[in-house]
């Protein structure tokens, strides 16, 4: 891709200072600016790099101050960091596949297919499987019997989507997913032998939601394990059957939440935290990295923390307690000692 | 599939009481019934529900006594549960596949193929591989060189099994599960350089093991990786080589088991417990989610929890202990000085 | 495969100590010799098998003395332990594949594949990617665009290589792992919801690193993830967008690093750390299992544990006090009291 620095200016609604005229050919950090790339200064402690920058253009803050000369063309934009996800999505050249259905795919001829959709190799859609107009499957993907998918939606390599499975507009799922295996249910006889519980529900995923590589969510035992609009998920994130996620929650990779947990709305959940099943966790919680949730949060806005979890600035405080044991118990020893003395006296 | 009330009540033994001739369709929670629905009283903290409820059927106990006037009809079972987990496997057609080698899958002239046996699309089956009876392996499957597999085992779209690997009757595997990748084994020299430790063993599996989605069980270095009858692994586990995993062990969602560890029967590891590598938990040790087992577990039927575990309950006094942990630190600085101001009186 | 004691011995550089013509078939662990197969002593504590073993022959070290008969075959070499992995070299067939490209494999014919590769059944290889000389891919891998892969590495079924990653030469990665999935990057607006940041960067993989099954690592925002030489990554491990890992570090399995963490050069990390995201690990930093890093480590060569982690050996000593608390509760009450009782007096 090659685009003048004017028509990036253009593009993002910035002032330009510099040569209007120079060929941009890619976006790069501004520690490692070369020659045709187009960089950015958002946060001041990289101030230093702009002075000695051999990129060819920098996005900086419409008010931003130099205390230096500076050879790049600049371009003054009034919020940098979302500017720079714009101009990332004009240099993102992945959505320019093909939109076509590849001869190798396998598609039943029950499937119904919409406009502008893409469907790569050897890639299986099932019968009565439903594709939303500009959703791209790419290579390898298994749509299973009656899945519903929305429109502009994009599925990675591998992904596998079981049946009766429903999702959203606009999602995005990364490679090696899986959507709808069955949920972890077993009855146990009087011997100790398990035999399973049938999975017969679903997974219904709501617009707008993305979902990381080799993560896993289970279908309900009965009715649908759900997650609601927005909701962002990372890798390796296992989600057990009849969880419900609330919109726009964000949880980093390899968290876990067992059967039936319903988390709330706009919650952040830190890595590797698991979640026990059958509690409710309050919209706006936030959760630090490998915290364990033991019980229901009811307060909104709570921030927890430890394994098992408390309250975030309790755990820090008993955390520096814990780091000070030794000392304690050398002085409660060294006490003991002095009260026995004071006794005997 | 539609069914009348008085066939689902022969079916499950149970006594039927109001319509025998209504049209069920599928199953619902009982929180979730509508017009066809046929759903369930398990937990007595539902039954206000059962009152309410558009469900055309209900299961109850036996022995249940309703306190109000119920609408649907009623069936009456000695063990609601076991009754559901039937009528779900009634209801789960997702077996119902056509007993066909596709065309589309690759399957070595070698290779030995049961009768009733279903291979789906664009799976591989290499050289010398045995299928039993009745298996069904779902499309996009991988079965390598020499594998071994039982008769009616269900494998799901991406498993991969690899070479010489050994798996009983009636095993289910979800979707993108590894069986048999290499063990994770180094030689350092003496720069701090890794020579790989070829892994030359297998994988047994036993009859009536489940595994979830997502998980890696690696062979053995030598001998066996082996998981005995009766097993049921959640999703994202990963299983070390030369592991044992003892007969009805069941295990939740993310834990890992370093290589060597034996573990016995009738175990239960919660979610995200780490084990070490080379220990020997106990039969029917319980495990508590995201415990850390350090050493070996020698009494059977022990309780653990913690991370590094300790006894459970003494966990949870240790942990009350730790949560009063600043309050303990101000009290010890209060009684050192007054033993000092005692002292110096 | 079948081979004499002489041969083997000759192949190791050994010493010969019985019969030179009994013939080998397979490698065994020494408790579970049987006639046929070559066995080793490298653990002192397992003696007692070599003198009862059926195996047909033994590797034990050059300075060895027996206690006792010993039926089996000797062959002395210096290095017990790496004359085994040498042992097994020899006897894994599972390189032994043919080099063709398989005929089910769709390759486009703009990709650049070397000599002697190998390309398996329903194997993609997009446009421009580039394959070095004695690669070996098995079937149903996915290789993106523009994709750079060195000379003799070894991929599994399933592995997924999104467009324009690079990796070395000899590397080794098992199935369904995915290299270059999108980071987790994501901008929140003022009402919670979070817009896409676009991931155009790629993941930088150099020479000799292997990479478990299932395993996750997440191109850059911008510029490249990278996992330098020699590094050697187990099953199910998450690698954040704009990680680096330093040569010759190994992880085990289930490890989560976040995003933008540099590790540093030979590092050893247990299972199921979590790493936090901007931060810098120190090279030689021993990190034991289930810890959780959420700050740099500045001085090489340390040894940390918990989580929060903390000092390996401060963790222990104040581990000592967590388990004491409850007496430690009870022994500052008993204080409490005498103390009182003194004022009193």
């Amino acid at each position: 891709m090659q685009i003048t620095a004017r028509e990036i200016a253009q593009f993002l609604g910035g002032e330009l200072e510099g040569d209007p005229d120079i060929i941009l050919t890619r976006p790069a950090k501004i520690e490692e600016g070369v020659p045709g790339a187009i960089t950015f200064l958002s946060n001041p402690k990289y101030e230093e790099y702009l002075y000695k920058t051999k990129a060819s253009a920098v996005l900086v803050d419409t008010k931003f101050k130099p205390s230096s000369k500076i050879a790049a063309t600049l371009i003054r934009v009034p919020d940098v960091y979302g500017a720079i996800s714009r101009l990332l999505s004009a240099f993102n050249g992945v959505g320019d596949i093909e939109r076509v259905k590849d001869p190798t795919a396998c598609i039943s001829h029950s499937a119904t297919i919409g406009e502008q959709v893409a469907i790569g190799k050897l890639t299986v859609v099932e019968d009565d499987a439903e594709i939303g107009d500009g959703t791209i499957i790419y290579s390898q993907v298994f749509i299973g019997k009656n899945v519903k998918i929305g429109q502009n939606a994009k599925f990675f390599p591998g992904v596998r989507i079981m049946y009766d499975c429903v999702i959203g507009d606009n999602c995005i799922i990364h490679s090696n997913t899986i959507v709808g295996s069955d949920g972890f249910g077993f009855s146990p006889d009087s011997n100790g032998h398990y035999s399973k519980v049938p999975q017969i529900g679903n997974v219904l995923i709501g617009n707008d939601v993305e979902i990381g590589a080799n993560t896993v969510i289970d279908r309900a035992t009965l009715g649908s394990t759900i997650i609601e609009d927005g909701v962002k998920l990372d890798n390796l994130i296992q989600v057990g059957h009849n969880v419900v996620i609330g919109e726009h929650t964000v949880m980093a990779a390899q968290v876990g939440i067992a059967g039936s947990a319903k988390i709330g709305k706009n919650c952040v959940v830190g890595g590797q935290v698991g979640i026990n099943g059958h509690i409710k966790i309050a919209d706006r919680t936030s959760i630090g990295g490998q915290s364990g949730v033991m019980g229901s949060i009811k307060k909104p806005g709570t921030n927890i923390f430890g394994s098992p979890a408390i309250d975030y600035g309790d755990f820090l405080k008993s955390f520096i307690g814990f780091k000070k044991l030794p000392e304690l118990m050398k002085q409660l020893q060294k006490l003991e000692k002095e009260v026995d003395r004071l006794k005997a006296e």
